[in-house]
């Protein structure tokens, strides 16, 4: 992203304006659009460089890179929009590596004809999110396809962090007999925009709960526990993400239904839409693993966090080779937690 | 991206299959086509981690992060695709900021229904850019849009550079009486990708350019000349470029129409399409200004490159507080090269 600034007839009509091709060519309109309304809202002395890419200092310690694509629809959801997910997706992506996030990259795939009064909404969550997290957008790109060849806006969000020494976590280290905790309930994503998109409404609204964690790691990673896995669970659910680990670390899993907290909304939803909260998308919600002995304690640091208030110790890693996640019902039965199979919900995030 | 494998009934139908949106669902079809596609195809100890980031060494001395959304239409042109295009671009902005470049992260948004034989060649494509330029993809996300809401394939790459001592490049650094060097060529990649959109042949193909510039920059850096200011003139050509150089230096420019080489074929077909090739973009050319009295020696230590072969001194920086770029033409007259106004060529990277 290059926010350099030529000298325009006017300035950009955010109001009434919409996206046109013109603003992904490379000429002026798209210098118009980076600095009036993209450089304007980042506001960081990386960004003002004014290069194609961004100069920052040299980091001191390991790095960690992570990126993800948002497509969620709609763009505006309860509780959030691509704005400010596309950011909290990819901090938490870097931050449950055990960094601090530093830097992010911004990338906008637009639609032609897209208002650009509602992109102005988006770079305004994005640019709040970021100042929240503390990081900052250094650097970007905007293209334009056609009408019909897009869906609004995409966005792809890179992010850069450091380790802090003596850190590391990683999807192989969990070991049998460690504890498994989850940070509060589940599901609230996913049925926040399944619910809007599918114009449900339930008595109580459901909202999602997409937020930065990487503050909430850091008082993990201050509480002195020994963490061996760290992982958000979006896509796919808590289910999936169990199971990725289990395969990764070559164990097996026994959870807790009983110690699973979903917010009754999220339950009414899934249960009207035949879907399994266990499967839901997060946003703002995250597994820990770590040794028996240090669960009790890395739990009540969890739960002194504001994010994490309802934090709770959902089971048990076991001597597996198979990797299968297995979970003691309610009712006293067991049965075993797959993978996600098929699409449940697709553009969740 | 994560490619922790779980157990799957049949291997991934590469030859016959398409996408579908269980291949974004984060559940198991989207483990398998990253196991069985992304990551084989990129093959490193970085993404094979298989974490939601890449963990990467300590990076010794200052960073640089660009990053690039690639909606090229075609994805298959004349001398590359999307593919290895995504790789080039991305190194070639961090190489211009005078960095190495170490990491890549690779994010795919795909649509419904496009084959997986031609998403296979397009990752091995990238895959041996990657190769090639000494550079890993050590992170990514894939995501599924319905059909009609994108349009085959998008990559957005971002990528992480250290710089070396002593080096410090910018826009803003281009001084009065500094000389303009071009590496080669204009146009090539830009009307490569017109005229296959259009369908025109002339009796010479049109070939893209697309190539990493990282090399031929480094061979520059060891030349021992002080550089200023480097940028590749991709989207708005090599006048929107200059413009910006101008714009962020305070500065005029003078060009030499008569130093600036443009292929036969890509002259015949801009005059066809009534195009300046000033305008059209190019993947695999840079634009170095440096002091007078060290252009020669560039210029030789250019040309010694086999990417920059055709290399020349195409003009001076003028103390023009107004920031205009001007050429004497072929006849010996002058004229102002503005910015590109409006949509020249749209979805060329």
């Amino acid at each position: 992203m290059n926010s350099v600034k030529p000298n325009y007839a006017r300035p950009l009509d955010i109001k009434n304006g919409r996206v046109d091709m013109s603003h992904g060519s490379g000429g002026r309109a798209m210098a118009q659009l980076i600095s009036e309304l993209f450089a304007a809202e980042f506001d960081n002395k990386f960004l003002a460089q004014g290069n194609d890419g961004a100069l920052l200092p040299a980091a001191n310690g390991r790095l960690v890179m992570a990126t993800d694509s948002h497509v969620v629809s709609p763009l505006f959801f309860a509780g959030g929009d691509i704005g400010c997910l596309s950011v909290h997706g990819t901090i938490n992506d870097v931050a449950v590596m055990g960094a601090t996030p530093l830097y992010l990259s911004a990338s906008f795939i637009l639609e032609e004809g897209y208002p650009l009064a509602d992109l102005k909404r988006i770079v305004e969550s994005m640019a709040q999110a970021a100042r929240e997290a503390g990081v900052h957008i250094v650097t970007g790109d905007t293209k334009v396809v056609e009408q019909g060849k897009g869906d609004g806006v995409f966005i792809t969000t890179t992010g850069v962090g450091v380790v802090r020494d003596g850190v590391h976590l990683s999807g192989d280290l969990a070991r049998p007999g460690d504890k498994i905790l989850l940070s509060g309930t589940i599901g609230d994503h996913g049925m926040a925009i399944l619910s809007q998109r599918e114009g449900l409404t339930f008595s109580a609204p459901i909202v999602s709960d997409t937020t930065a964690l990487h503050g909430l790691i850091e008082t993990m990673l201050d509480s002195g526990v020994k963490l061996r896995v760290l992982r958000d669970p979006t896509r796919g659910g808590l289910a999936t993400t169990l199971n990725e680990i289990a395969k990764q670390s070559g164990v097996g899993m026994m959870l807790h239904e009983s110690a699973i907290v979903v917010n009754q909304p999220v339950e009414a939803a899934c249960e009207f839409l035949g879907l399994d909260p266990l499967y839901v998308a997060n946003e703002g919600k995250l597994i820990a693993i770590c040794a028996p002995e240090d669960a009790q304690r890395l739990l009540e640091a969890m739960r002194a966090h504001p994010l994490a208030a309802q934090a709770s110790i959902i089971g048990e890693v076991l001597d597996d080779a198979h990797g299968f996640v297995q979970m003691t019902t309610r009712l006293g039965g067991r049965r075993v937690v797959d993978w996600l199979a098929g699409e449940q919900l697709p553009r969740i995030c």
